[in-house]
């Protein structure tokens, strides 16, 4: 790689890791490989970075069927070629039966981030919005589905995908503070990441969070809050009260963010609440223990 | 990381990928933490990098006593700060009792390439000569007597170690063409890869390959050839006539160079062969399988 042609884009460097071991590897809606290159690339660009190369690492189980590990990889490659990034550097180990279960792939992303961006959770302020990019809860919800053997219809389908065009269409905006992918832990997660390093307040309105009818009907028949299952195509936006008509127009314009919202504000208070439909107002608690396991 | 004080060491970006599975995690001579930062830093290393920045990712099986991983991470805490590296990014998982052995890590690297440095398998030529920087098959033999319960004394311990001091010591040498640490598959897998790529032959002098006492006990105990075996602190140098003996003497001035050696030449011939001590010579070819699993 030709570092000065990549300070042509910008003079900070971004750079994540993230290793997977979702299970089963195949989902709907996408599979182990699909998901590694999406979730990288999504790490990387929340701080405003273009996702330029990626690394792949397969740990893999003695006897994993060729024809799965090879539609994995292809799943790859057609993503990181939508993605617009190159997987320059790979290695591959296989460990004896039983030893791993069936495949786990670490992916790490390089990214330029440029030069007028300082995008963190440090800079959310009092009055800030709240946006999320589109339905909250498809990833988890259709892991759930087919790992619990809930036997729901099609329709639960997670929403693994890649985020930089809403990123490259909110760089233009002097008002947005922070972004994140809401995965592990979704929303909650999110927030209480942002109140710890901000010191700020958040309020969501629970009737303004886009929810698919499949998911809110999982979720009601397990008494389970999507505000704290895992998206893979989703992020949560805080932006200035000025900029946050344009960041939502921005997003909706995009064809991933087509159900974006306006779902909250941020406050002085410290504390993270969610006001429901008749005006009742609860606190949002990280969860005491991961609801599942291996969802990504 | 700020590109623009990268570019001061270089033009072009290094970037690597391994997943360690080594069993069992602590060995001596090191533990899957400290051989996940030097297997990384020399696979930067060996293009001519300077190592800069590791990421780190954790897959933790359910149950793994914390004082194990504590000392695992402490280790890779030390053998950073002594590779002069900084660890900037991670990421942990926890999977299910059962579904991964005690723990796996995956580091990836970044470093830069001075301008002037242009190494690879491609630039080797006829009549260059082989160094290797230090004694052959340490870390497989020390594997080898842990994991097979062969019960031989305190002397077999891993090589594990970082190869940057010598890489330095090379870069004002004009002599050098291509590098590479001899980890899984040993010599062989190194020659080979090296003869595919340049179309040369490699002729070894079996009498010159520095071995250990020890290591060469296991060998002849086995009926093995430490030629194979897996190193994780050493590497093969090719170099020109002209330059090789100041590139044997600049790697015996580091620390971990000591018993380096000439252990054979290049020639246009596209074999690998070794000559035995009786002028009888044979050829060298890959093993057919991986002589042990999970070596790194």
């Amino acid at each position: 790689m030709n570092l000065t042609s990549l300070t042509s884009l910008g003079c900070q460097l971004a750079f994540s890791t993230d290793s997977y071991i979702v299970e089963p590897i195949f989902f709907p809606g996408g599979n182990i490989g699909h998901l590694s290159v999406c979730g990288t690339v999504n790490d990387i660009a929340m701080s405003g970075a273009k996702p330029l190369y990626l690394s792949a690492s397969f740990i893999i189980e003695e006897g994993l069927p060729f024809e799965q590990l090879e539609a994995i990889v292809v799943s790859m490659a057609q993503t990181a070629k939508q993605a617009g990034v190159q997987i320059v550097t790979g290695d591959t180990k296989v460990a004896p039966r039983g030893k791993v279960d069936k495949l786990f792939i670490n992916t790490c992303g390089i990214g330029v981030i440029p030069d007028s961006i300082n995008w963190g959770a440090k800079q959310i302020q009092p009055d800030d919005v709240i946006i999320v990019s589109g339905t909250l809860g498809d990833h988890g919800a259709a892991l759930l589905n087919i790992r619990e053997n809930l036997g729901l219809d099609g329709h639960l389908v997670s929403d693994c995908d890649c985020l930089y065009p809403i990123v490259d269409a909110l760089l233009p905006l002097n008002g947005v503070r922070a972004l994140r992918d809401a995965t592990r832990g979704g929303v909650t997660a999110v927030l209480h990441e942002f109140a710890t390093v901000s010191e700020c307040g958040f309020t969501l309105e629970e009737s303004s969070l886009p929810i698919n009818q499949e998911v809110q009907g999982v979720c009601e028949l397990l008494g389970l809050d999507p505000i704290n299952f895992a998206n893979e195509g989703k992020l949560i936006a805080i932006v200035s009260k000025q900029d946050s008509q344009a960041a939502l127009q921005a997003i909706k314009n995009t064809d991933i963010g087509r159900s974006a919202a306006i779902i909250g504000s941020v406050n002085s208070s410290g504390r993270i609440v969610v006001n429901n439909a008749l005006g009742a107002s609860r606190p949002l608690e990280l969860p005491i223990t991961e609801p599942m396991p291996r969802i990504c």
